[in-house]
This record gives structure tokens, sequence and C-alpha cells, in this order.
């Protein structure tokens, strides 16, 4: 089958809809604001006036929107409807676990499955599917069925965390606290070595090719030493919404997140002094604003 | 010139002698437990009662102690006059850079070099030549003086921080710094997947596949989650040590340090909690007790 | 009018019913567990089957409910109908200002005013109408209709904080939030004093009759160096309860509060530890524990 | 006896020596700047050129410096010598506790006795003799001997820590470090009142009318919301240095104090900021600027 519903053309929806269309795929696309899916339809794709619209009986859907809310209105009694018997939904936005479970549960009712793909890559990454997906919920046999839609779409790698449609989430928000926790590790290390006089430019090539070799540290330190936080990869505003979704789940779960509680804070007050819309690394700058160095 | 001294035959200074032994070099050794002096001797080396004595006139001394007041107690007076003209102290303990600023006025006045060269590597890491040393303090012709020895003993690179002689310690501690702060950062996450039912051994393998695949998550996400916490490759009072030489230089630069405070506290928790022998990456056991699964 | 209905009979709810009854008035009771509302019946209390029936047209309506979502359920349309025109809900829960606001938007439909009242007392203190009162929403006019009631049934004081419907309840949890800080800056002061051989009740006596001498640290102070944390005057399950509105309003409103999460982390802990049922200043343990004295 | 030394004349040494100079002490003061001791003098006191020649045989001396180091500078071998057999030094400046402990035995060998007695007061109430001073070391019959200065000098209220001379010095930074955390408690319910539109003013007076009615909450709040940093009856500089002896206490004893690495944060953050000479409350900014109000 070679037919797919996309939602959502955001700064990640965007590239992996377009090396879909290009792989050959027949794409019906739906986006909140319509000048993002004119770009597409000039490659082919359709373009629908409402979200439902964009499923076929038995088909796929992959969404990609900004949070659990956009998503919660997306996936509605309609959209699996729409989908029924036998249609798969491919949720790849970083929502949190309880969004998921829940979607999977209402899903089931209309004999659509749920699995939860959330992706990590910057935008230029997965424009060159380069991305990490992890995957989870429904059943083994739908998790394959919607691998190669992934690769095809963004994924270099793709990595199964079972049954749980909330797993994959879980996995994905660790991964965007520990991507931010390390932003916060270099913004102090980089406060320090320069407050003594030690060139934080040789500092970042020494532990990026040694300890801390790689993409993370490389791709952020150059960022952060470079201040390029103009066009954002990742808006500060989601970046503050993903760190939340982390400590919700601590609450959820009862497990106390000092750190996370650390990088919040530096996102929370980024935003407070009008950063919402620079790259989330830019509360890398906080650390030097401390130390009176910026 | 062949000769060379040694003092420090700890988890480090014993292997890294030992390659030099074997690389062919004549080494004089102290240590203040005579014990660990005997294989060495087995090997070849030559044993002296006073660390003093490891020095002879012009030539090269390599000093790898536990902490700044053992360094200040080794390198005195008699330790300077004994290196003498053109001699060359190759420090390579983890000290605060104000240790090895102050140690090489002092040195300058008896004709002596000091050049400040930490060394991050694990034993098996020191005893297979992996090692990264930062290098600085001195003239660019002592430094070089100073490699290949270094390379013989311990590195695999070498990185040159130039003239400061404090500031390759300033490098050494941001590594260690960043080291530990990335062991909580895995503990956090480990502790937040097991309370989610999902399994800490795939997330551990696909951070560390992708965005996170570096030695350092790599070796210590294996540590955490195997709990192999003894013996010790690095005791966790002399990370305590380091973290404290971090703080104490961030009150000195006047540089906040917040994530560093956190990782700290983690750390005396620790030490206070009995468990200063085992090895520091122990304290990733804190975010699992916090959240009831210790 | 001597007519009020009551809901919520928990640790607050119950005394400050069981006053406005010794008060005179006539009390239509509701509570989600039955037993609580006997002993009330027994002083003259009518008991309903459904929350909305304890309301008159025009009449006056007490809420002291464990937390927001059950405040939603309470005060619904059935329940605003039921008041109509003329009628007041005085809503003393601790709750999000947002809830308030929202209620207040709801109630205005049905003609009914909402105020919040939010009181600060701990069990004891609100039998004896030794609490504190915040008021606000309404006009001032509704705010003094109310404050006769609050005075006959818990308050010795009445603070007035305007029309905003949300107001009082920042207030509250502020004042929440400062005692919480309070018991952990106590925690660590004692576990420090305990460490360095210094007598802690001396020390307690010392500041709580000095610098500290107001009735957060005298009270808490005895209990934490006292260990009286059963029965729970207020379980640290609401207490957390109320660090985390504290710490959403926080998200809401754009403000970094870095000591809200740290006391919100101790709490957590504590809830994941099993100590849910113990009173919210247990956390206190949490201090001494990492000091490996408890 | 009517002989007394006095060294250290700055913000709170001043009005004290003043107090008792116009109790009808004879005094003998010492200061590093001489222009303090002028005013002195034109009251009637007697000024020296070294520290030492305050002190008379068996007499007592009151020290008053602003820290560890300048008290070791002074309180060296001549000094104690010059006290001699029967002398008593009041050792009031705020330092830790391992200074005192050490100071103790040092002057032990002249026969010197060593009590530490740092007081609670800012400079207004010092000069109303409203401190509050804690008094540990030496014997019952010598802290018995020192009460009267210090009642004259002072103390309103003086409480005994007993025999241990660090005792005092700990309860001391206690204070100071409850007194900061305070601050910081306050200036975060400010930023979020603010931010909330709820009157500051108005928080501020039901809180410290009720739970937190004591000195600190009233004064620094008070200060705190009029900004009034200027001139500084504390300097930041000098409050983290006290922080710093906090923590440095924290890490000696082994007890871990997040709260207090929190506040030393804040004033780090002040000081590296340029607000070294402001009240150490001024840290109290931060937490607006973080929530982008200031």
């Amino acid at each position: 089958m070679n037919n797919i519903g996309f939602i959502g053309l955001g700064n990640l929806g965007f590239p992996i809809a377009t090396n879909l269309l290009k792989a050959g795929y027949d794409i019906k696309v739906y986006n909140r604001t319509k000048e993002k899916a004119s770009a597409l339809i000039a490659l082919g794709a359709k373009s629908v006036t409402h979200p439902f619209e964009v499923a076929s009986p038995g088909g796929i859907v992959i969404t990609l929107v900004s949070d659990d809310a956009a998503l919660r209105e997306v996936a509605c009694d309609e959209f699996a409807k729409a989908l029924g018997k036998g249609g798969l939904h491919i949720s790849m936005s970083t929502i949190g676990a309880d969004t998921s479970r829940a979607l999977a549960l209402h899903h089931k009712q209309f004999g659509v499955s749920y699995l939860a793909a959330p992706v990590f890559a910057r935008p230029e990454a997965a424009a060159a599917k380069l991305g990490s997906v992890c995957i989870s919920g429904g059943t083994v046999e739908e998790r394959n069925r919607a691998k190669p839609f992934l690769t095809d779409g963004v994924a270099k790698q793709i990595f199964d965390f079972g049954d749980d449609p909330g797993a994959a989430n879980v996995v994905k928000l660790i991964g965007n606290f520990m991507i931010s926790a390390s932003v916060e590790m270099m913004a102090e290390s980089f406060a320090l070595a320069e407050k003594n006089g030690v060139p934080t430019q040789a500092v970042y090539e020494m532990l990026t090719s040694t300890l801390f070799a790689s993409p993370i540290f490389q791709n952020y330190g150059r960022i952060i030493l470079g201040k390029k936080f103009k066009p954002a990869s990742f808006r500060l505003l989601l970046g503050l919404k993903d760190i939340n979704l982390v400590l919700q789940n601590g609450n959820q779960s009862q497990t106390p997140l000092p750190m996370a509680n650390l990088v919040h804070d530096r996102m929370l007050r980024g935003v407070a002094n009008g950063n919402a819309e620079l790259d989330w690394s830019s509360f890398a700058e906080e650390a030097g604003r401390d130390a009176g160095i910026i």
C-alpha cells in the first residue's frame, strides 16, 4: 500500500513528509497553517481541509504535532472512525506517556492501532534520514508494518520498546531531558573556563573528541559557543513543554528529578525573559549571565 | 635522557609507572605505602625513602598524588632544590588551579619548570595507554620535552592549553564535573524508566548508540545498571574532593555552578552514608533511593 | 439568615462546621464518607445525599474539599442552579488560582457569586477559631457578607485581596510554600547542628525566641525535633499536591521557583518512600537521612 | 575590672565599642583603618598601633573582625602572650567552628581562655543593645565573666551553648543561613504574587502579621519590597563569606545542604554581577530577574 496520511508540517514534519513524497508515497497532508502545505502540494501531495480527511479505511496516518492537546484534538472519534478497522496511527509527536496510553485505548474501540514513534532528529538530520526513532505500542506485526514508513521518512535506526504505547514516549522524554542537561553542563563548564581565562574553544575540542565524543555534545557545544540560537531548530518554548512533560511524568510515577528541575528553571527563565522563540539551547546563556560575563 | 622520578603509585600512578618501566626508562619511585612499590621494584624500578630523592639535577619528576595538600607536601623546597636548574616537574594530579599556579612560582625560584598534566583515564585505560592528557604551564619547549614521557606512560592524546600552569587543571576539573553530571543524568533517567516499566537496558542501548554514543555514557551507564561499584576504579571520596575543587574554583572565579552543587550534594550524601570507598559513580543509586526503588 | 450549606468534613472542615453549629447556624452538610457526618448530625446538622442538596436558593455554601478536581466535581451546574440568584459560594479549599477563576465565571451564569477564602490553620487552631483567612473574588459587599461566617467558623483574622477570585488562592499557595521551605530550612539546620555535636533543642529555643519567633518555626520546629509526624495534621500527600499547585502556577505565570522545586523533590521522595500519610513536615527527616544520622 | 581591649570597628564593632565606652569602660581600640577609631577616641577610647597592644595581662579583649583569616592574623602568639594567664578573648566574629576550636587550643598554651560569642544584630539593633549573642567555649565561670561585657555592649539576650568553642559559631552560621533562606523564600513569593497581579505589599502584611510574624520576615520583607539595598547594613560579600562557611562546615561534617547551596548560588551571582557592596538581601532581586520583572 502506497497511501499515507500526514498531519503536522512543522520543523520535523515538513522534511519527513517531503522524504516520503520523494520516496514515492501518495500523501494527503493536513496542517493548521495552510502555507506550509503549498510546497508539498507542488511536490505532489494532496491537501485536505480537516485532519480526519487524511485517513483512508484501514490505512496509515502519521501525526507530528506540537503537543498533547493538539494531538488529542486531531486524534478524535471522527479521525479514528475514518481510519477504521485495520487502521494504523503512527504518532511521532513528543508527548506524555499518559496521552499515548489514553489514545491507544480510544483507538482500539474503532479497530485502530496506535503506535508511539517519537523521533530524535534536528531538522537537517530529519531531511537526511539520519533520525533515531523509538517505537512502542500495538503488536510486533503492527510495529513492523510501520517501520518502512519511518525508514523512508526519517529513521536511520529504529528502537523497539515493546507493547506499552507510552514506553517510546518515556524514552523520548528521557532523551530530551538528557540533551538539555548536557546543554547546562556545557554552559557551566564554558562559563568556568572563560572566567579562568582558559580558551573555551579548546576545551570544547578536547572534550568532544574524547570523553564526550558524541553528536549531542559536538552539535550543541558548537551552537552554544557560536551563540547560534536563531533561527531555532527547536524552539525554547517547546523545550520547556517537553521538560514539563518529564517533570509531570516524574510526579505521576513518583520519581524526584532534581536535575530536570534545574534545567526546567533555566528554560522557564529564558521564556520569561523573552527568548521563547530562540533555540532551546539558548538557555545556556544563563550560566554566563549568572557569572557576569554575558 | 632516560632517567625519571615518579611519586605516587595509586590506581593511576601504578599502571603509568609500569608502562614507563616497560618502555625502557630508569625509574626511581616513591610512594607513601611501601608495598605498592614492590611490584615495580621487581620490574627494575629503584625505590627511595624520601620523595625528593627521586629527583636528579636537571631531570624530570612525575607526581600523581591524591590531593593538593599531598602535592604541596611533596613538592617542597628540598624537592625543587634536588631537581634544580633545568629540572621539570610534571604534575599529573587532579588539583586546584591555584595550587598549580603557586607551585609554578615556587619552583621558578629554583630554576625548575612546573607543568600541569592531569590525565583522564580509568585504570585499565591508563594501563592500555589510552588516556587523554591536558597539559599547560612552562614554555612550549618544556611542554614538548614532557610529551614523550606522557605518551610512553599513559596518553593516547595530549591537549595543550598554553602557558598558564592552572589551565590544564581547570579543564581536568571541568571534565570530572561533566562526568559526574552525566552519572546523575543517567541515574535520574534510569529511575524514571524503571518507574514507568520501561526496560532500562534497552534505554541504555538506544541512548549510547545514538545521541550519547561516547565513552562516558557507555562505560558509566554499564557500571550504573550493573551496580558494579566495587572495587572502585575511582573512589567516591576522591570524586567528592574533585567536585569540591570545582566549586572552590567557582567561588574564586565568581562562577555560580548549580549543576555542580547538585552532584556535590549527591556525593556528600554517599560519603555520609558510608560509601566513601565505593566507585564515585555509586551516587547514582540515590536517584533510585529517592524514587523508592532501591 | 441563619442557614448554611457545608461540603467537606476533612481535618479542617470538621472543626469549622462544628464551630458554625455551636455558633447557632442551621447547617446542611455533605461529605463523601458518611461516618464523618454522624458526629455533626448528633450536634444538630442535617446530612444530605448529594452535594448540591446543601444549597438553598440565594443562600450560602462553604466548600472545603481536598483538591481542584474534587471541587470542580462538586461545584457543577446542578450546584450553581440550586444556589441560584444571590447565592454565595465560599470556597475554602487550597486550590489553583485558575480553578477559582474558572468557577467564578461558571457560577456567574447562574447568578451565583464565587469567593475564594482559603484558610491557614492546623486543625487545633481551626477548632479554636485562630485561623487566618485570605479572601478574594466577588464584590466588596459579597466579601463582607461572607466574613461573619468565616469569623464564626475559623478566622481570627481575615485578609482581603480584592476582586480577583484567584488572588486569595495565590496567597494561600505562597503561604504553604513558605511553610514547607521553613521546614526544609530547619531540617538542614538541625542536621548540621547535630553533626557538629551542638544540641538541637537549644538551637531551636534560641532561634524561635529571637529571629524566628513566629508560629511556623515554633510549631514545626517542635514537630520536627520530636518526630511527631503521626497522626498527620496535614498529610504529606496533600502537601505535595499544594507544592505542585505552586509550581504549576509558576509555570503558567512564568516564574522560576528553585526553592519550591527543592521542597517539591523532598516531598515527592517522601511519598515515593511510603510516607504519604504522615504529616507533611515529615520530609524534614530527609536532610538527616542524607547526612547519615537517621 | 574596667579595662577592655577591642579590635574591629566595622558596622557592628563600632556601635558595640561605643556602647561599652558609654557604659563607663576604659577601652583600648585597634582598627585596620585608622579613621574609624577617631570617633571613639573623641569619646575617650585609646587607640593603639598594633592589635596585641589592646591586651593587658589577665584582661579581656573583644574581637569583631571580618573573617577567619583576619582573626587568625590578629589572634597570634604575641596577642595571646600579651593577654597571658587569666586573659579572656571574647571572639564575636562570624567565623568557622574550626577556627574557634583551633584558636582555643592555641590560646590555652598561653593561659588564655577563648570564647566564641557571635552576635545577631543589624547595626541599629546593636546600637540599641537589642542583639542576641550565642556564647560557647571556656568554662561556665569564664562565660559568666564575659556576659556583663556582652550585655553592656550589645546583647539583649545571651544563649549559652556550652564548652565547645565552635558551638556558638555553628549556631551563628545556622542563623545566617536561615536568614538568607528566608530572603530567597520571600523573593520567590513576591515574584509569584507580582506575576499573578496580587499586590505584594498586602501579601507581606498578611504573612508577617500571622504565620511569619517575626523580625527576620518583617525587616527583610520591608527591605526587599522597598529595594533598600544601599547603604548596606551587611554587605553581600560578607553574606557570601558566611554561606561559604556554612557549606564548608557541611563538607567537614558530611551534611548535604541543598537549600544553602541555592542561596549560595544566588549570592555568588550577585557578587559576580557587581553587587558585592549592596546589602546581602539584594540577591532577592534575582528571583524577579529570572521571572522577567526586574
